[in-house]
C-alpha cells in the first residue's frame, strides 16, 4: 500500500487499486481530496466515469426523523439482494455545540460497520449551508469509481443552498416523523421540490396519520408524483417497499436534461471553489489593513477596485 | 416618505432621514441591502462610519438556550439607562424544516416590539454557515449610520465560517443552558474564541453548577479573561450585572489590532461576494451542458479552463 501511494506517477494504480475494492486506499484517497493534498487533482482529473449512473441516494430530514436507523435497516435490505456493494456517507453538522462525539457515536452505531461490502464513512459539513461537506461531489465520483452499487448519502436538514442533497443524489428520500413537530405547512415547497419519495417513519406513532394525510394533500399539488411509505424502521417495518421503490426511482427514465442541469449544477460549483481559491487572501488582507487605516475608511467603495 | 425613495440623487436625504431616527426609511434601505435593489450600493458607499466605534452586541448559544428572553430583559435595562436606542436583529436558520412560522413568532413575543426607541427587525440565515445573514455586515452598519447607542445580533448557533456573529460584534455573549444537555468537552475550543462574556441562563435548575464548574474550569485555560454571569432572564435575575459586563467589555481598550483584523475580515467577505457574482451562471452553464454531451466529459479537467 505505502508503495502505490508514495511513488511517482501511480495515479493509474490508486485507480485501479479502488476499483478492486482496497477501501484503505479509497479511504487515502477521500482524505487527500477532502484536504487538497497528496495527489487529488490527479486522481479526480483522471477518472473515467458514466455521468449517467444512476446510484446515489440521498436520505435527509430533521434530526430525530431516524435516519440512521433506517440506512441501517435498507442496507440490510439491499445487501440481501446478493452480491451488491454499497457505501454510505453520513454528513453531520458541524459546530461547536454539536461536535465529534456524536457523529463518532452514530457510525460505531451502525451494525454494518464491518461488513466487507459496506464502506461507510463520516464527512463534516464544515458549515457548509445545504448540510454537504463542500467536497462531496468529488468524494461521490471517488466512490463512483470504487464501483458501489448503492452510495447513500444522509444529510439532516435541508438548506437553500445550491449544493444540497437533491443536486448530488439521484434519488432523493426526505424522512419525516410526527415526533418531530415540524410545520408541515411552512415546509411543504421546499420538500416538494426536493423529494423523489416521502417516508413517513415512527407510522405506528398516534400522529403518524395526521402526518400522512398531510403530506398526500401536499403530493396532491406537486408537479410530480412523490410516493409516500410508511415504515417503523426500528422494527424492519415497510422497509422492503420503500427498497423496492428507491431501486424503481433510480432505474426510472428520469428527463435527461434534469440529468444535465445536476451535472452543470455541480460543475459551476467546483469553478466557484476555485475562484475562491485563487484570491491571495492574506495580500488583501494585507491591503485593507493599510486602507483601514485612512480616515473614513469605507470598505464598500474600497472593493470596488477588485 | 416616497419622495424621498423615489427622486434621483436622493442618497444623501435617505441618509439624513435614517440619521434623524425614520425607521420606515430604514426598513426600506435594509431590504433594498438584502435584494441588492434600489440604491443600495450607492448608500453603502455613502457611508461615513467611524470604524473604531464599538456597540455592537452578539447574543448567541444553542436553540432553546433563552436568548430572546434574555435580549428583552437587556433591552429594558439598557433602555432604563435613559435616551439610549437600541436596534435588535434575530438571524434564524432558514430550512424548510424550521422556516418562516417561527421567527415570526418570536419577534412578536418581544415586549419592545412596539417602543419608539427600539428597532427590531428579523433576517434569514439564507443557508449561511455561520447562521448569520449574508448581508448582516452592511445592515450593521446601516444601524451604525441610524445612530443606535446598542446594536444587538442574536443569532442560533456558531458556525465555523468566517462571517460568523462574532466578527460582526465588539462583544460576542454566549449563552448556555444546563437544559440544553450540551456536550461541554466538545465544544469547549470553539466558543473559547469567539465568547467575550459568558452567561448560564436558567441557573435555577439542577444542573446549573455542574456547567458552571465546567465553564470556570474551561476558562482557566483560556488564553482571555471571560466573565461569568448567572441569569434567570424570565425572572430579570443576573440582568443588571450582565449589562453591566457588556458596557464595560464594550468600552473596554481592546487591542486595536484584533479590530483591523475584524474590519479586514469583513471586506475580505465583501470582495468574495463581489467574485462570486462577477460569474455569469446562466453562460457558464450552458458552455458546460454543452460539454456534457461530449463522451468522458470530466468537470475536473472542464473547471481547468477557467
Amino acid at each position: 500500500m505505502s508503495d502505490i501511494l508514495n511513488s511517482a506517477g501511480s495515479v493509474h494504480s490508486l485507480l485501479q487499486s479502488i476499483k478492486q475494492g482496497d477501501t484503505r486506499i479509497l479511504s487515502r484517497c477521500i482524505s487527500w481530496v477532502e484536504n487538497e493534498s497528496g495527489k487529488y487533482l490527479d486522481i479526480l482529473q483522471s477518472l473515467d466515469l458514466d455521468q449517467f449512473s444512476k446510484n446515489v441516494i440521498g436520505i435527509t430530514g430533521p434530526p430525530g426523523a431516524g435516519k440512521s436507523t433506517l440506512i441501517d435497516a435498507l442496507a440490510g435490505n439491499l445487501l440481501g439482494q446478493g452480491g451488491k456493494k454499497i457505501a454510505i456517507i453520513c454528513i453531520d453538522p458541524s459546530s461547536p455545540f454539536h461536535a465529534g462525539a456524536l457523529l463518532g457515536d452514530r457510525i460505531r452505531m451502525s451494525k454494518w460497520f464491518t461488513h466487507p461490502d459496506v464502506y461507510i464513512r463520516s464527512l463534516a459539513s464544515r458549515g457548509n449551508a445545504g448540510g454537504l461537506n463542500p467536497k462531496v461531489i468529488e468524494i461521490t465520483d471517488l466512490l463512483k469509481a470504487a464501483r458501489f452499487d448503492y452510495i447513500i448519502i444522509e444529510t439532516v436538514g435541508v438548506g437553500q443552498n445550491e449544493v444540497e442533497v437533491a443536486s448530488i443524489a439521484d434519488s432523493t428520500v426526505v424522512v419525516l416523523t410526527p415526533e418531530s413537530g415540524d410545520d408541515i405547512q411552512a415546509m411543504k415547497s421546499g420538500l416538494m421540490e426536493i423529494a423523489d419519495i416521502f417516508v413517513v417513519n415512527k407510522s405506528d406513532h398516534p400522529e403518524a396519520d395526521n402526518l400522512l394525510r398531510h403530506l398526500e394533500n401536499a403530493v396532491m399539488y406537486s408537479k410530480k408524483e412523490i410516493p409516500l411509505v410508511k415504515t417503523i424502521a426500528s422494527q424492519g417495518v415497510g422497509v422492503e417497499t420503500l427498497s423496492q421503490i428507491i431501486v424503481r426511482d433510480l432505474n426510472s427514465n428520469k428527463d435527461s436534461e434534469k440529468r444535465y442541469r445536476l451535472i452543470a449544477e455541480k460543475t459551476y460549483q467546483l469553478v466557484l471553489q476555485k475562484k475562491m481559491r485563487s484570491i491571495d487572501k492574506q495580500a488583501l488582507l494585507d491591503k485593507i489593513k493599510e486602507g483601514i487605516r485612512i480616515e473614513n475608511f469605507n470598505m464598500y467603495r474600497f472593493v470596488e477596485d477588485f
